[in-house]
């Protein structure tokens, strides 16, 4: 039975902060979908000592051992050499390996360097993990350890299982995902599988998310995970259920789920609010502009993330001064006059000039104040106004928004874009709002 | 003497993959300042055994224990309980913090619920680091503790520093530098003290770099560390040295620095490239104005991350479609039948449109193929065309650029600002460039 597993990283641009570890925090989700408690995280840079200590108390706290990182040429990558040390195996040559390698840098026109053989060393009992994105395969092993007896009462014997693989994220997580997952999987026996589904929301606070989530889902039912990453939040489902059952079971509570949230949920799995826009003005077959003036270009910039986002986006004016917005977009110098650049008024005329100009189907207009200056009474810091302009519908809203200069800004694009989903989608556009 | 830090991040969000370990990266590099040297970071969740297990392993490694986390006012926050234990010592409630809160909460119109109370107990012996930013202070001990021999050979009383500080970052992250390091500096004697600067620098690849810091700076003259957060990369310079002395050679060095990057480095601190540029067009006393395609808003975006742009930035027309280039840029409908949207003559004329059409004294402008689809043989993914108009200046120039969707907007944004950079202090313009 494997349950507790200690995530290793090693490297010394971990210890003097070059990089943050991300890979123990993506290890880290990977492993609670699998259902696996990660006791510790352990980090250490490239020193012998240092690294030998991490894998022992690691086979003390862990059935398992996942660790990541020390897999390259050079004499500071050191991981392969201790780890058969910890267990007291020999190294192994693997000529597949080698002759994987040698391809590899015949395909870059490039003569391999020695060194690099030093990557087709495996512990002796290892079962050898290919990286066709790297030269550096992983490899795991499973053996028995002599560990503390949990409550410090003498010694056991007991089975523990480690897989190692390089620290580069492009090639640790596809060799996590195909070679490593399935494998824990069998280890923890095929009784129980978990199924997962992540919802992307927005416009609801995480308290508000969870009543909702409470109200249609009991405990016992799902274990549900909320990951605020602003302005979005993720709501993960997971159900422990005997194969076959799992997914169906996920099924049902997923259509409660979205019964429950409506439009609050603009996507599944892993999806951007900009990618959900995009989607819903293909498939109505829409074309969009965008005018702006406090986000500053976000919203485009947001909108053209996307890939093949052409088929639907022609322009975005930002029109930062009073100048461009008359100029460019056609507002009135006296609407500017009477109720100031951040207005309902002038945002309307901003999506009627966008979308006169460019011809888009439907267009939407920001202006506001971002700060950290600029704010009035009347007018305070994080104050927006948001207008969307179609084909016989012209609506319009004043928002009191928080936060930095950048958070406001990026509130802002993610309310610009998710009135311009909802359009797309046929749904109320102006209910989109962000409660804290 | 401290030397040997362990970092110990608690909390269940990053043992299930909630969030990074930013706090351990930004520790680990102001340590690296401090001339420490991170042994390893310990990341544990909020258990009883797992948090006492890191602390008993954080004084076997480290002279001195940076914690981070369980210092809620909830039942799940059990550092400083843990800490008590550990050390042997009891708790202690401090009035004076507790009056703190109550005078916290009532600034916020709230009552005080009683289990914030918890956050006014301390081992008897810490020194408290008061949270302007939060209701959690922080605390610091030192003390003597038996721990096992290096080698093995019995166990030792040895002198043993502790610091616990709040998990939230921008509460953790001010205690430290006004609190902690100056106490850290203190313990580490004054005889020697380490001075630091920081040089942000685009256009040259690391190896570059590290070869020109080479040809001007030795190694016993300073370290040097070079840190890459994509299209930029920091130089950072540590001289250690006596108390007055250390200043004014880190200040030699620096000038060595400048004068042998010149216009690469575009920064000292912590400066971003549209801080620069726009510092660089407010000492011009100019105007901007900018015509994005690819690049789809990401120029204007940045331009507007900085706040009091709107002194210098105008409006940035972001012609997704060749309608838009021609209705609001002017672009020559010939010229783009002629040479496309993707090529030096068009892009010339977009940013003399955009400066025409906003008046500004300056204007850049970028189009491209960012992919991963639209490429030709003729203009792969990754060709970008960029074009700066001024009073008498109209310079342009093709770049291939390389990488995924992102990238080549990051980097076309990057080249485009440093243009303008450039451009507004007076240096050539179009040998702005990148090398991989």
């Amino acid at each position: 039975m494997v349950e507790k597993v200690v995530i290793l990283s090693t490297g010394d641009e971990l210890t003097t902060g070059k990089i943050a570890d991300t890979n123990a925090q993506w290890l880290a989700d990977r492993c609670l979908t699998l259902g696996l408690d990660v006791v510790a995280v352990l980090v250490v840079g490239d020193f012998h000592d240092r690294i030998a200590w991490a894998w022992e108390r690691a086979f003390e706290l862990g059935d398992l051992v996942v660790s990541t990182g020390g897999l390259g040429p050079t004499s500071d990558d050191l991981t392969t050499e201790i780890v058969a040390r910890v267990l007291g195996v020999g190294l192994r040559f693997d000529e597949p390996s080698a002759a994987r390698m040698r391809a590899m840098f015949e395909r870059m026109g490039r003569v391999m360097p020695e060194n690099n053989l030093r990557q087709a060393q495996f512990p002796d009992p290892a079962v050898i993990l290919e990286n066709p994105l790297g030269t550096a395969p992983g490899y795991r092993v499973s053996c028995e350890r002599e560990v503390p007896a949990p409550g410090g009462a003498g010694r056991l014997r007991l089975p523990r299982h480690l897989v190692v693989m390089p620290g580069v994220p492009r090639e640790m997580k596809p060799m996590f995902d195909e070679r490593v997952a399935p494998w824990i999987r069998e280890l923890r026996g095929s009784d129980q599988v978990i199924a997962v589904r992540t919802f992307q929301t927005f416009g609801m606070s995480e308290s508000a998310l969870d009543e909702a989530v409470n109200a249609v889902i009991r405990p016992e039912e799902a274990r549900v995970g909320f990951r605020a990453s602003f302005p979005m939040i993720s709501v993960k489902l997971l159900v422990r259920d005997a194969p076959g059952r799992a997914d169906a079971r996920l099924e049902e509570l997923s259509a409660r789920l979205r019964c429950a949230l409506g439009a609050v949920i603009f996507g599944e799995g892993d999806v951007s609010m900009e990618a959900a826009t995009g989607a819903a003005l293909r498939a109505r077959g829409a074309t969009l502009a965008v005018a702006e003036s406090c986000s500053g270009g976000l919203v485009g910039h947001r909108v053209t993330e996307v890939p093949g986002c052409s088929a639907y986006f022609l322009a975005d004016y930002v029109t930062y001064s009073n100048g461009a917005k008359k100029d460019v977009l056609g507002v009135r110098p006296e609407t500017l006059a009477e109720f100031g650049a951040v207005s309902e008024e002038t945002v309307r005329e901003m999506a009627e000039g966008a979308r006169r100009r460019s011809g888009a189907s439907v267009a939407v207009a920001t202006s506001g104040v971002a700060g950290p200056d600029g704010g009035t009474e009347k007018t305070p810091v994080g104050t927006v106004c948001f207008a969307l302009s179609a084909d016989g519908l012209l609506v319009s809203r004043r928002h009191q928004l928080w936060g930095t200069r950048d958070w406001v800004k990026l509130l802002t694009s993610q309310l610009a874009l998710d009135w311009v989903r909802r359009w797309a989608l046929g749904l109320p556009v102006v209910e989109s709002g962000f409660r804290r």
